[in-house]
C-alpha cells in the first residue's frame, strides 16, 4: 500500500465495531437481506426521509405521534407497524413524499452505532457502483460495517463487502492491509459468477425461506438499479447530493 | 444437516464468543501465529503443565514465586519473562518436566474466556488430525474459537478453522449451518494448495516480519507432527489422555 492511499477495512459484526472506529472515515452500512436493500428501494420510490431507530419502543412512540412505521424483528413485521422489512413493501404509491420510521433486527442498530463517524452511507447491490464512485472521489478511509445476524458474521453481507472493497480499490485511491477485507474479496471472487447459488447456503436465506420471505433474494442481489446513495444527516437518512 | 449430527461453529473473535457460548460444547482455541502452535510444541518437548494467564500482572506474580514464565505482548517478549511466544523457545532441554506460566496478546485470553465449556482443547496444524479424530468420536457440538488479533478477524486462524471444520465434518458425525464455518472452509479450500503463499498477505505475517519473528511461519503451518492434544484441566493445560 503506498502511503498516500486511503485504507479500506471490513468489520464483520456490530460487536466488533468499537475496534474499527475512526471518526474521519466514511462508514458504509450493509444489511443486504434486507434492511439496506429496502432503504435504497424506499429512496428509489420517493420516500423523503427515513428515521432509523434502534428499539421497538422508539418505533412505537413515533407511531403514536402519527408517523408511518416499518418495524420487524427476526424477519417478521411487528403488529403495530405499517409494514416490515421487505423492499417490496416500500412501494411508490404508499411512501412517496413521506417520512418513515424504521427499526430492524440488525441494520438500524448498526447505523446508530456508526453515527459519530464522518459520513454514514447505506450500501446495497442496487447502488454499488454509485457508492464506489463516490467513495473513491472522497479520498477518506472506508469502513464497511456488516450488520450480520445478531452480532454473528453472515455470508451475504460479507460478499457485498468484498464486491464493494474490490470496486473501490480498483478505482485507485484506496488499498487494504486488513485481513477481513482480503477474506471478503476472496469470497466475493469465489461467489460472483453464481451469486445466488452461493447465497443458497447462507443461514439468513434459510431463515427467510422458513417464513416465506425469500422472494426478495434475487432482487436484493441485483446490481446498479440506481445511483441514489442514502446518507445519515443528523438523525435521519436522506439522499446524498 | 440431519438431526442427529452435532454442529460445528467458527467464532472469528473472542469479542464475539459470548453469542456462541454453549456449556456442553468442545471448544478448540486457535492462535496459529503463534500461541497455540507454541503450546503444542511445548508438550511435544516434554513440558508438564502450562498455566495460561490473561494478564502480565498475573504472569509477573508467578515469576516472583519462582515459576518459569513465557510472556509476550504484540509479538515481543517481556523483559521479566524467561522467554516469549516462539515455538522455538520451548526446547526440550529448557522445559522438560517443568510447569510454565504463559501469557500472550490474544491466545491465553481466549482460553480463559471459554473455560466454562465442556472441554477446552488447543488446536494447531501440528496436531490437526489427532484433534479431528478425537472430536469426531466425542459427538458433541464443536466451537472453533479463533483468537484473532486484538479482537479482529485474522486469516491464519480462519484458514485453520476451515481445515479443522472440514476434517471433522468429513468424519461423519458433525455438520454445519453456520456462515462463518462455510466461509472458513471456502477460504481453506482456496488457500490449501499454497498455504504459505496465501498467508503471505496476512497482517500478522507482516507484524512478525517487521520484528524478525517470521522464521516460525513455515513450522506453524506443518501438519501432523504429533498426536498430542493439550486440554484445560482446572486452571492449567496438560496432555489429553
Amino acid at each position: 500500500m503506498t502511503s498516500e492511499k486511503r485504507k479500506v477495512e471490513v468489520c464483520f459484526s456490530p460487536a466488533l465495531f468499537e475496534d474499527f472506529k475512526n471518526e474521519s472515515a466514511i462508514v458504509v452500512i450493509v444489511d443486504i437481506l434486507r434492511a439496506t436493500s429496502a432503504i435504497v428501494t424506499a429512496f428509489m420510490n420517493g420516500v423523503r426521509r427515513i428515521i432509523p431507530v434502534a428499539t421497538l419502543d422508539e418505533a412505537m412512540t413515533y407511531k403514536k405521534q402519527g408517523f408511518m412505521v416499518a418495524a420487524e424483528r427476526d424477519g417478521l413485521v411487528r403488529d403495530f407497524a405499517d409494514f416490515g422489512n421487505s423492499p417490496y413493501n416500500f412501494r411508490r404509491d404508499v411512501i412517496e413524499g413521506q417520512d418513515i420510521v424504521y427499526s430492524t433486527t440488525n441494520g438500524t442498530q448498526s447505523i446508530m452505532m456508526a453515527k459519530d463517524c464522518y459520513r454514514i452511507l447505506i450500501g446495497s447491490y442496487l447502488n454499488i457502483s454509485a457508492l464506489a464512485g463516490y467513495i473513491a472521489g472522497e479520498k477518506r478511509d472506508l469502513i464497511i460495517l456488516c450488520a450480520g445476524w445478531k452480532n454473528k458474521f453472515n455470508l451475504e453481507d460479507t460478499l457485498f463487502a468484498g464486491a464493494l472493497a474490490r470496486e473501490v480499490i480498483a478505482r485507485g485511491n484506496h488499498a487494504t492491509v486488513c485481513d477481513s477485507t482480503y477474506a471478503s474479496i476472496d469470497l466475493w471472487n469465489l461467489a460472483k459468477d453464481d451469486l445466488l447459488e452461493y447465497i443458497d447456503k447462507a443461514a439468513q436465506r434459510h431463515r427467510l425461506k422458513k417464513n416465506n420471505l425469500d422472494d426478495v433474494i434475487g432482487y436484493c442481489h441485483t446490481m446498479n438499479l440506481t445511483t441514489i446513495i442514502p446518507v445519515l444527516e443528523k438523525d435521519y437518512l436522506v439522499i446524498l447530493n
